[in-house]
């Protein structure tokens, strides 16, 4: 449910299949050691799309030093279904968890975030997208230095991917630590759109998925770097002792956040 | 393509998914390390199927000390599709390949054949089956300590598991360690089937796949015992120099082996 053929390029859909398993590693401060890779294709599927497909691949595989290791294939009764697996380590006990925010943290996120999301929109209405336009859609890229750099410093106290959405992720990290959020939304840094360079609504910065920068909590006193291996890194908010997630906007209004993260082509 | 709900039940369904995983580390003299998961569902799919799916894939991974590692779950536009991934180690440069045979080597396989495709056919044909009165196709085993037998002692040269069939599985040794085989057609050991103890017929045994039993070959100065881990050994036949895989019968006629090893539910 992550691609479609007619708007993603084999290469692209490549790349963000391994983007998608390096970023969980990346969310836990790990090193990426090797990757798996499952195709189940249709039988019709031209030879070519899966040579392109591995191209993308292999080209963020080899950035990544990440080797291809093993993997299945499969005939696919209907559609192109590809599982990755991306096997990481860390010093033990040094894995950032979900589940280590405390009341008090405070928020971060990396980069900027919804232009993903708002890509998918402009395609589902008709637009056709240059993929250089919106590299992070097409070319998402997962936040390894980045992460490693937070577990080697000891900054962060819990850790995920936004690729389910800000709002939905924030909230897996608020249950496994049994806490609860407030957020600024005005604070949380959109992405600007394509060639146009308008602020993208903020509603894609707070639900839309598919982007691979990471959310960490932090305690009161570290010191977090405004910027980490070429990464903006920006304060939203805070943890809190109640269970609730609170939006805050710039006027000071509070509102309930729910997780709304987009369901991506599965609710269309 | 390996199973159907309304003739497998759950646990059967999971304890089939390890076994292939497992059955490709027996097939190299490994020792299973750990295992990953990944399950795209139907959303209609009642989570009790989920459940007893676990159950039987985590009682066989019980059985071989393999933790359940990782993996991922996703949503599937129809049917169940489960990928599982395991991940074996062999002392370095001791796994055993395809690549290995040589002319002269002899042909062996384990245990009996040909149960796994006979019973799919009878449940093509209607047929109820009780699973207690067809394990080699509802409850197969991986033959892991079979295999690592053979690599401590050195004794194979190449080896696979006939997932596939014998007669495809066969070639893929021979292409891989570019020979051909002879193989005497009457000496491959038939199941006998169900309660009534009949021998298959021979197609089922030559061509039927899904099986997880080993093809292996072995230098012909090597001892092979005739029994390894309770599971019976018997040759049938020798790697040739010539490319071409040859079947004997029992009045000596020689004809051409071809690979047609089943492609179990595709081609129905």
């Amino acid at each position: 449910m992550h691609f479609r053929r007619e708007w993603h390029p084999p290469e692209v859909v490549g790349h963000r299949c391994l983007t998608r398993g390096l970023s969980d590693i990346a969310a836990m401060g790990g090193e990426p050691v090797a990757a798996f890779l499952s195709l189940a294709l249709p039988r019709d599927l031209p030879q070519k799309w899966v040579g392109r497909f591995l191209t993308g691949l292999l080209a963020l595989a080899d950035q990544f030093k990440v080797p291809l290791a093993g993997g299945d294939t499969a005939q696919s009764p209907n559609g192109i279904l590809a599982d990755i697996l991306v096997l990481g380590s860390v010093p033990r006990g040094k894995a950032i968890l979900r589940s280590g925010a405390r009341p008090g943290d405070r928020i971060y996120i990396t980069g900027e975030l919804g232009e993903a999301a708002a890509a998918l929109d402009l395609m589902f209405s008709g637009r056709k997208l240059r993929p250089e336009d919106y590299p992070r859609h097409f070319h998402p890229l997962p936040r390894i230095t980045l992460g490693r750099y937070l577990r080697q410093k000891n900054l962060a106290s819990a850790m995920i991917d936004i690729s389910d959405g800000l709002s939905t992720d924030l909230k897996h990290i608020c249950e496994e630590s049994s806490v609860g959020a407030e957020i600024r939304d005005y604070a949380i840094p959109r992405a600007r759109m394509g060639k146009t360079g308008h602020k993208l609504e903020l509603k894609y910065a707070l639900h839309g998925g598919d982007e691979y920068e990471l959310i960490f909590t932090a305690r009161p006193e570290r010191k977090v770097p405004s910027k980490i291996a070429g990464v903006a890194i920006t304060e939203i908010g805070r943890i809190t002792r109640g269970r609730e997630m609170i939006s805050i906007n710039a006027s000071g209004k509070r509102s309930r956040l729910r997780a709304e993260g987009w369901q991506h082509f599965a609710s269309r």
